[in-house]
């Protein structure tokens, strides 16, 4: 029994390492098209930042380490031609072909290519790869940059902000929209763009970028470009091999994590899974899903029956010094799925002042026809972790705000509040409900 | 109408300031009987430990503040000698007869007295209330002590020796158990007295202290002695009235928080509360219950009919520098209560080192027949607050383990690891379940 894995990123390793475990006799190879495998990508900003002294230290492990304890075969610079399911057959670049008895497709998510032009200047660099991160240092190393600009803020445009900042750069950030992390949420976005703002961001946000030339983005000036535009699922090999996709454009797959396909898996930011509140597919890349997909379509693809429940979206960045982190829905992603939304937001405080408390914010929204809590935004310099995982574990759970308005969190002045703002925000929330 | 209020702490303003919010035309009136109200009791071993420097700034607000602000009489140094429920009336140790329409108990609890020879002596002090602390600070200014003995390894006394080791005094702890927090967990435990240890402090852990002389308990020297047995509920007052008490000796309550007799309410640390996992009163008296549950017995003396759904028992405090929290029930705890316990103790570390993630130590208990999530315990220096609030988040919502796994936590370099600690010891315990 042969399970090849195509990724020996996040997902894929996680496929491959899991299946192993569940099974002695499996022969598993993983097919990785760079160099690495196994590296920790979100990471990668922090390296540019300084705050990862060396990119190495973000390697898990090389792939000797798998093959020597794992008894998986890891091929890197090996890259996959085609997926010819009726044969069970990957064909490589090489020419070389691989029997498979079970596939995982870990095969992830490139940058977009921004249509703008000027993209393609020697200056402008993507940001999504273990080479793309080595390419962009390389060039501050040896140019040493004044200006930079950042095109995009998402995740990485904006950790890219703060990590060009950090590094002494002046840095313009671009985004056609206003918005931030696909919440279209006036109240967090404000938050986000004051933070950029007083930390010294340029911000040109609400129209699109035209033209990038040597030295400027549109009238700006920019030495150095990053273009972070977004990403998309890398699909072509599975697309063309018949394993059919979502409505998103990335891998559908069931609750077990098996494309159309029987026997051929797919995992991580190539494939769709489930939303826990929309109850329907969704594609949200993220490396914390990636690993947990990979996981149980490793299972599954080792003769396990295991199901993945789903994702509600949850994320964490830290934007100039503060975290922003939101799960669940937003108020037009819960209008559009039909539920009525209704928020409260608030600002408190995480602990006592004489423990160095910090000033927290917190946005609530639930379904005014249940009570049901369906998402939620925080943003601060400490305690948003905690507190959204709070909340993501009350969606899991589908509590109604009433439910969760008196949970006994916990208290003692070195660590909370005997109100935590989560409870306040509620409370304000079942207000509103009426 | 006329709301009267016995107990101006936590539970006691809560009530009043919730009914005032609620209600314009009541006559409300709080009856304290020490000089001071509305003040952080919890922050008070942090005055004696040297981070709050004034504890007057442990007071939200006067009384003249609740009496303009928010139309409260607050009556300090007013003790009450008896309650007459028949004739609706408060008797004062002054002679003085007040009138009630609705009356809220909110008396507290005060520290026991441990039987111990010499417990008297002018160099023990006890540790409760703004009186007792400041006893104890003019204590130590005056004689500069530099050996303490802490009597009792409850949250008070392991919070004092943490407190009186940052002023300079050796520490030394004495406890009839080896165990802390009512958690009867050996796995708990020794992760306390390991962080007790490391810090500096000798553990006299397991016997009954025998004997308190000058400059000694038992056989080793202490100039100043804390006491810190435990507490018991203040019911004098109610059980003279014909107010039950419930099997703890705490006042019971109905989920309105209302006692047996119409229209008198309980709440804090005088009353009893619902356990939710064990569905039954139980006494855990802690100060964000406090106030919870005056803000609920307020409303309702208000006219409201709000419901207090209960507790798990989360609580958190501060060990030599380490967070150490619980929620839900123990594994004995579980034991005795019927349910078949299982549980899973694992080790991982809160962020990545780069970012100085530190470890964390995370234990978790589930039932093996229904698979419910029943308590857990973490210990660590750094995100404690936050796991533990996660875990009695899917404890009110009774999560099982297996819908628990894969809960959507949040990731990003600075903040968490790809796999948080909880999810850790989740895939653990399911493996312990079977």
């Amino acid at each position: 029994m042969h399970l090849v894995v195509i990724g020996g990123v996040a997902a894929g390793m996680s496929a491959a390492s899991r299946a192993r475990r569940l099974s002695r006799d499996l022969k598993i190879t993983v097919l990785e098209r760079s160099s690495v495998v196994s590296y920790g990508a979100c990471g990668l900003p922090f390296w540019i930042g300084g705050t990862v002294q060396d990119p190495d230290s973000l390697i898990a492990h090389p792939p000797e380490f798998f093959e020597r304890e794992r008894d998986i075969r890891v091929r890197t610079n090996t890259a996959v031609r085609e997926i010819a399911p009726a044969r069970h057959r990957v064909l490589l670049e090489s020419g070389e072909e691989l029997a498979y008895d079970r596939l995982v497709i870990a095969t992830g998510a490139r940058a977009a290519t921004p249509p703008i032009p000027g993209a393609d200047l020697p200056h402008c660099f993507q940001f999504r790869t273990w080479e793309d991160a080595h390419l962009l240092e390389a060039f501050l190393l040896e140019r040493q940059p004044r200006a930079a600009a950042v095109v995009g803020a998402g995740f990485v445009g904006l950790e890219m902000a703060e990590a060009l900042l950090a590094r002494g750069l002046r840095v313009s950030l671009f985004d056609q929209s206003n918005h931030f992390l696909g919440w279209r949420d006036e109240w967090l976005s404000a938050q986000i763009r004051d933070q950029l703002q007083r930390a010294g961001v340029a911000l040109h946000l609400g129209e699109p970028v035209r033209e990038i030339r040597e030295g400027a983005v549109d009238a700006v000036p920019a030495d150095v470009v990053v273009l972070a535009p977004g990403i998309r699922p890398n699909v072509e090999l599975t697309a063309a091999a018949g394993i059919a996709l979502g409505r998103s454009g990335a891998i559908a797959v069931n609750e077990f994590l098996e494309t159309n396909i029987s026997g051929i898996y797919a995992a991580g930011d190539c494939a769709e899974t489930h939303h826990l509140l929309l109850n329907a597919p969704a594609w949200i890349p993220l490396g914390t899903t990636a690993n947990k997909m990979g996981r149980v379509a490793g299972a599954n693809a080792a003769g396990r029956r295991e199901r993945f429940p789903g994702v509600l979206g949850t994320s964490i960045l830290r934007v100039c010094g503060a975290a922003v982190a939101v799960t669940g829905l937003s108020e037009p992603a819960a209008r559009e799925a039909g539920f009525r939304p209704v928020s409260a937001a608030i600002e408190s405080r995480t602990r006592a002042l004489y423990f160095g408390g910090e000033a927290v914010k917190v946005k609530l929204i639930a379904d005014r026809a249940s009570g049901k809590l369906l998402g939620g935004a925080l943003v601060g310099k400490e305690g948003v972790e905690g507190r959204i995982n709070v909340l993501a574990t009350a969606l899991t759970a589908g509590l109604r705000v009433e439910e969760f308005q008196f949970a006994d969190l916990c208290y003692a002045p070195p660590y909370a509040t005997v109100w935590d703002p989560l409870l306040i925000a509620a409370q304000q929330l079942l207000k509103e409900i009426g």
